[in-house]
């Protein structure tokens, strides 16, 4: 039987998944040169293909369910007890190795950014207390904008995954997604120099968003179950060659990239349960735990170690940590509304910055796809309008007179802290230059310090607030890997110490306080995360007592901007063309049956089939799944023998074990094969349809599908609705989900098969638009 | 027809389940008289039985599956948008309740339990001060056991479900196990007043676990849907009516329950999270943690209020919030392995301890299965074995100088602090007397002190230890409310400092250090949490610094436990009978195949059936689930309709809407009933099949059953593997699962039907013994 079967997720489009450990090449991809809008509309009708780069890529579905053929069931049987034990022992390997990795990748990519930005910025000072304005500029602007072009061209040319955040496409991994090399080893590469060097060239980026994403590449890379190519095939390696595995590990590295770009091991295992993992176990939990307890352990001992001035700048600035000691009061009701209006104007706020980076994002996308030197070059004009802002706006400020009593430290040439001399007679410094020219982390800790209340100025504030909300939206998006979270801390922290300066003696708060608070209200208005959002500030600042006022200013900015957008990762996940499953069912999808959705018949094979069919099946389709009918005079009706995948029919005719006759070879036919050999492989190492050579004779033979054969795929009825069943899909976390006819016997056995596709409401509401009315 | 159907769980033995507002009866229950083994052994065979307070009561599931039947349906197709906004808003203001009543509730119980005990040490310590010795110890143990035989009375009398921690209890209930009365309003007001009355008497027990109930029961009660008997059925309550959204609230209660007992807010959405909860999303977590947030607001607004004595004694002691102060050093190698080494002991106490307490219930269960005055009296005993320690033991402590410097807090008379007088001349005091005679939270509060490292003599540490580890083990099991966190935090802390104190100058961390790190050990040796425990720690002692240390210790004594025993709720989950459903499949679950475990033929029903047969099925049967079959002539061929559920049954025969002869009705069959009145009452609110009264007549008259049969349940092919099985029954939270056959239309359309009760372990290693080997 050959018919169109549209549900299935698309998979191959000739060969082009490449990440096998020699850097994917970009260059060897159909380059997509239709304008934005037909570009959405084919997304919106396919969801086949995602955007990465301002590229169409393919995009496969991971296989979480437990397959039950033939082969794996006697694999089980056979498997004794010391494997089982093995299978834990590296579990925990991994799981230390991991921690490790991220520790010490998370430690040096701080150092390096300490030492580059901080020696540009010395230098820069240096020549500014001489005088030198122009030549300053230049050496700053020229720095940033070489250090940039670095970064642009490494993602340009080599990974364009690596560009921006990263956290959308693990969390669209962990859903399920498994888009062009968002974690191969050239990601992970691409991630870490690019980060390092994006940071450095001043931009408004962080560098958590990029932790993550290198967290992830890492447990990945660990969790391929060895290499070939590089002889690693150690032989335990290969019990972690199936998704469910790589899940695990890959959450764990979610979670080490957010303990080690934080410090804040509790947060990272919050992060990944709350914002980045679409499936959750307990035993989940302590295995993240252990991990970023790992990390927590790498960085300290690193850092003691650099306390003794090994490691150049590092050290002055370093790891994120802004320790807050100032005590809090017992705060009135003043204070409390203060807090109110903080929340809601910061998920105002926080919404704006959401919409306005969706905007941004759809329009540089037209930039991106002309080219990788398109990329390149928007990233340098981005550098150098950030630099053209840092080095411009400071000049806006009064020279303000240093606090009497801190001699030593104003103004400070030549090293961090808080006051800056810039362009001011000895004596005084720039409020708004210790801001602007600054790393990142250096100018947030400037602003929840809460030793001088005046030591920002009130137009410096709103500039530097302007300056920076401008500055994250646009750069967000360029060909860089650039986090979210310092841009919007800082944009955040800023309006509210504003708002603590303009309230004046209204509140009795601390200055302090009052930007951990704005903090909190931005990253709740934007990321729309409460727990773990929650945990991070508290581990960043190291001071319990400002809890229950950061829970409600999270709370009450989650919900001012939940009711105007999606979360800035959900809205990137779907920018994307991502085909996110969600956790709840859409409401219309209650008036709709299962039958509904997998419209028209589609392909089936015979329990014994020719391999001639298969093998033009396979060619003249993208379906990764296949059902199986035992026919007469097998049977006695024709029966669901079970669901065959693409990857494992490949592996099956590749190995040329046909018969001659259509005949069921029955149980001798398991020992012809190894279980091991139809293990998933990592990402787009498995065979291709191109890869199988068969002469015309063997096309006429036959092979009996059985052993590969699932033999209980999930099953629905057809009157079930397809609230229901998207349900059980997203909760099983499944690939391919049967729809059984209603009167069983009569009909085919087999009515569709529902593939995550189907249950995006874009495909949904494609075929019934009449419901968007019930929406 | 009408055959057996082995698999379903148990309904009402004739009528128990009661527990409608007015106190369950616990008298008009049969006594179950065998002998401990019997019952086990009939526990371990039927899985249909909980053992609560010594009793054998029956358990039903809950109903979490979406269910879809026509009536159902027709009522979301009928449902408005207003009617969505009446449902949000009230789900948000329902947690906003849970917290405001758990909130005041654990401040209530706080403050009660700081004014009986504070005044009755109070007494006792004046009567001291004037060497009147022996009247002392009567009014010290005369008060106790006078308390206790309160607490204990509640308990036997009128709520024997209230006795105990509540946390295997909530924990069931969360895995889908209602049990009887576990959440009903008498076991709630007994659960608050025998927890004050317990707490006050001077047993080592905890007021946390019981607080955690007290959440869950007060969640419950609110998500009640309103009571007809109290006129309070407000339409908009109707929308809580059924399982899921109950389980919910329930979750929001047991967080809030955990966030009173210890100020711990983040704590407690994590204890939820990971040890309540079985089925966790990510719109829950920021539903409990909203409800934390208020709790914690009502919290700190009521100990503000107290703070101008206006609570008695309260605010001295006050809240468990044991802050820490001490600087943490940075600590050396040799310190690590003295972590490492509380970690390994604890994990080694802990299961130890798990295993007592087990061997101890067990021992009780015979004592108190002999009727309400006997639990009683052991109340009273242990009681009184409890004063005699706290009294008896300080005798042996030398009296020590009070330290110089401290004239005015040493010695404490008449107050809470660290240096009781007791037997002491004045100057002196008693280290022993300073733990024993105190409130349980503040010796905890003194054994985590650090101004002086001398404070506790060794020899007390021991005998503090020795006894309160004894009498943790022996308090837990009487008919109290008794919370497990405080004895293992007391033993644990005491042991921590005894460490710290033996290893003297090997290690610099500080001896409060070392307590908090003892009781981490103790706790993750006994309660196996992880995330949950470490912030819950942190919130309790403020102290964020020793974050890495506690994780340390965590993860190594719950590894070490974890290889001896389980959990201490899951022990006792497990031996009060509770079919609790793992998230996981055993290893020999793979060797079966699901429908190997549904032996037997099972009851059906026509889709117009007979109204005596299905009087008739609901009488001899204990069934919650019938398959309905339509048969021909109505279809060509027999085919599954779907599932009809006893609460509907019931309700479809009281309103007595048959007809005379055997037709399908169609549409306007709905027109005749409201789907509310088949919504899901209260727990054991429903009919009965004792409530319904049918004429001879009406027996004989046909009903049509298609309105109430959910047509979409869910469905496996029998050849699927148990553990597959397994895994799709606990994720989707499911009741009924039906099991099909695999060649369609030749047999009958179902096989069987899978409950809860078949993936239990005892039941099917009852039916393959051989199979244990495999385990």
């Amino acid at each position: 039987m050959d018919h169109r079967q549209p549900e299935s997720d698309y998979v191959d489009g000739g060969g082009d998944i490449e990440n096998d450990g020699r850097g994917s090449d970009a260059s060897s991809f159909t380059e997509a040169r239709e304008p934005l809008l037909n570009l959405k509309s084919r997304i919106n009708t396919t969801s086949q293909i995602a955007i990465v780069g301002a590229k169409v890529y393919p995009i496969e579905s991971l296989d979480y369910e437990m397959i039950e053929n033939d082969l794996f069931k006697q694999d089980w049987r056979s498997r004794k007890r010391v494997q089982i034990f093995q299978y834990i022992f590296l579990k925990w390997t991994l799981a230390l190795l991991i921690g490790l990795c991220t520790g010490l990748v998370g430690f040096l990519n701080n150092m390096a950014v300490e030492n580059i930005a901080g020696y540009k910025l010395v230098i820069t000072s240096d020549l500014m207390f001489n005088d030198k304005y122009l030549p300053a500029f230049a050496a700053f602007a020229g720095t940033n904008v070489i250090l940039a072009i670095c970064a642009g061209a490494l993602c340009a040319y080599i990974a364009p995954a690596a560009a921006g955040s990263g956290i959308p496409e693990v969390k669209a991994y962990l859903n399920g997604i498994d888009a062009h090399s968002i974690l191969a080893p050239s990601t992970l590469f691409v991630k870490i120099f690019g980060s390092i060097l994006g940071v450095s060239a001043g931009l408004v980026v962080g560098k958590e968003g990029p932790m993550v994403h290198t967290g992830a590449c890492i447990a990945n890379l660990l969790g391929q179950g060895g290499s070939r190519k590089y002889r690693l095939t150690w032989k335990w390696l290969r019990y972690f060659k199936n998704d469910r595995d790589r899940r695990d590990l890959i959450t764990c590295g979610a979670a080490a990239g957010v303990a080690a770009a934080f410090r804040a091991p509790v947060g990272g295992v919050l992060f990944a349960l709350e914002e980045a993992a679409s499936w959750w176990r307990s035993a989940l939990l302590w295995r993240t735990f252990f991990t970023t307890a790992i990390v927590a352990v790498v960085l300290r001992s690193l850092i003691n170690f650099c306390r003794g001035g090994n490691c150049g700048l590092f050290g002055q600035g370093g790891l994120i940590m802004f320790e807050m000691h100032s005590a809090i009061p017992n705060y009135t009701n003043a204070d409390l509304l203060a807090v109110v209006l903080i929340g809601v104007l910061g998920g105002l706020l926080g919404s704006l910055y959401n919409f306005f980076v969706d905007k941004v994002l759809r329009a540089y996308t037209l930039v991106n796809e002309r080219g990788p030197s398109y990329r390149v070059l928007l990233a340098a004009v981005i550098t150098l309008l950030t630099s053209c802002f840092a080095f411009g706006l400071p000049w806006l400020a009064k020279c303000i007179p240093c606090p009497s009593g801190s001699e030593k430290e104003c103004p400070t040439i030549g090293r961090s802290g808080n006051y800056k001399s810039f362009q001011c007679q000895p004596g005084h410094y720039n409020d708004l230059a210790s801001l602007f020219l600054n790393t990142s982390d250096d100018a947030i800790r400037n602003l929840l310090s809460s030793t001088n209340r005046n030591e920002f100025e009130i137009s410096s504030l709103i500039i530097f607030f302007a300056g920076t909300y401008f500055l994250g939206i646009v750069t967000y998006g360029i060909a860089i890997p650039s986090g979210l979270f310092i841009p919007v801390i800082l944009a955040g922290a800023t309006y509210g110490r504003l708002v603590g300066r303009l309230l004046g003696s209204l509140s009795t708060l601390d200055l302090g306080l009052f930007s951990v608070l704005g903090a909190a209200s931005f990253l709740g208005g934007t990321m729309r995360m409460t727990v773990s959002l929650c945990v991070i500030l508290l581990e960043l600042t190291n001071n319990l007592l400002m809890l229950p006022l950061i829970m409600l200013v999270l709370l009450i900015s989650k919900t001012v901007a939940d009711s105007f957008n999606h979360g800035v990762y959900d809205q990137i996940v779907q920018m994307k063309g991502l085909p996110y499953l969600e956790a709840h069912a859409e409401p219309y999808m209650k008036h709709l049956a299962a039958g509904d959705v997998c419209s028209g018949p589609l392909i089936t094979f015979s329990g014994v089939e020719k391999v001639g069919n298969i093998m033009h099946a396979l060619e003249t389709t993208g379906h990764n799944g296949f059902p199986v009918i035992d026919e007469p005079p097998f049977t006695d009706a024709p029966e669901l023998c079970g669901l065959v995948l693409r990857s494992h029919l490949l592996v099956l005719l590749n190995q040329k074990k046909f018969t001659k006759n259509r005949a069921v070879c029955g149980g001798q036919v398991l020992r012809m094969y190894d279980a091991f050999d139809f293990a998933k492989p990592g990402l787009g190492k498995g065979l291709k349809v191109s890869d199988i050579d068969l002469t015309p004779e063997e096309m006429e033979m036959y092979v009996d599908l059985h052993p590969i054969t699932n033999s209980s795929p999930y099953m629905v009825v057809e009157t079930m609705s397809l609230a229901k069943a998207a349900i059980l899909f997203r909760q099983l976390a499944l690939r391919h989900l049967c729809v059984i006819p209603k009167t069983p016997g009569v009909r085919h056995p087999v009515v569709g098969i529902l593939t995550r596709h189907d249950f995006m409401p874009e495909h949904v509401l494609g075929l019934y638009p009449e419901l968007l009315h019930h929406k």
